[in-house]
């Protein structure tokens, strides 16, 4: 891979591999394919990047992603307002949305407190969630982080911030996933999914 | 993956997911981190694409990619003129000049004959692989196709048109490739390495 016959080549495959997972070889293949397209095609490709980059804009209130001041969902009065959902990003607001289970707000953190990755509190929109509960009008904060240390981290700070306002905090269920072989669940998991066993009658409600 | 909160966001994924191999889930978690890059970094990314297709030029004698009117191995004069290997695309040249062995010039078809995704002769630089022969200053040509049908069948097709000039045609050699085990060696490679078999004395001079 060392002799590329061309500069233009040899930086445009440079720029794919350096997205995240793409190696030399298929950065190539990528670039070769591109080299195929018409160009019009091929500056519709390249123009999409810039211009999300650009023009890129956060919701003011969730802040996730959003062509406009007020996202989408924020602005849609039928909504349940006093309900927030708290999120680390964008990809996880959009898999909660595919449920089509949750009719609340978001609140998208921008990562989780991370001291191995430097991301300490004040990198992330808590002192603005804080804020948004301060208002009086929401009931009820629904913690949806990875379930991993740094999101258990992430909740119990939260968690705190939140212990003197009049709101409740809750966090998503633990326990065996749909679909999953009880042999293969972990201990932990299948621990907790005992002790927070749910009443049959509930299961039958959906 | 129906609900983007953004229409920007949206058209990149959709770029993105548009190259081979990329899925949508890929693409989103691709242009997420894209969005993290400061906004001179991502116009370096999509600026390389277009550049590459805008200004991308082509070898006038052999048709690789090149930055100039011919190649820097075409215009190599250390390089043995009267050698040409016969390859599909650049990547191929890539692979052969990292071989280190090969020291005569290349000719980039573009592609093979593939009557099942519409490649016939014409599109392919087959034409202008028999005018160089033509000039009559080449006087061997080495087929380095892949060793697949069609790859067999654009050999045979370039072979009958190269007939009528006194020119040698060869095929890379098939064998059992370097380091495999014979056992899983398949029939057909391993009845043709038997039949090719080389003398003992030939595998000492490298």
């Amino acid at each position: 891979m060392q002799s590329f016959p061309s500069r233009l080549l040899e930086d445009a495959v440079n720029e794919m591999a350096s997205l995240p997972g793409i190696g030399k070889k298929t950065a190539l293949r990528l670039v070769l394919h591109l080299l195929r397209r018409e160009k019009s095609e091929v500056a519709k490709f390249s123009g999409a990047f810039t211009r999300l980059r650009d023009e890129i804009r956060y919701c003011d209130s969730c802040f996730n992603v959003s062509d406009t001041a007020t996202c989408s969902i924020c602005s849609d009065t039928r909504r349940d307002q006093s309900l927030i959902c708290v999120v680390e990003d964008i990809r996880d607001v959009m898999a909660l949305e595919n449920t089509m289970q949750y009719r609340g707000l978001y609140h998208v953190l921008g990562g989780i407190i991370s001291p191995m990755n430097g991301i300490g509190p004040s990198d992330l929109q808590i002192e603005t969630l804080v804020n948004r509960v301060a208002t009086g009008e929401i009931q009820e904060v629904i913690m949806a982080l990875s379930a991993t240390m740094e999101g258990d981290t992430t909740n119990f700070y939260i968690f705190r911030k939140l212990k003197d306002h009049p709101v409740k905090v809750s966090t998503l269920a633990r326990g065996v996933a749909i679909g999953d072989e009880l042999e293969y669940a972990d201990e932990i998991t299948l621990g907790r999914s005992i002790l927070h066993r749910t009443p049959f009658e509930q299961t039958l409600q959906r």
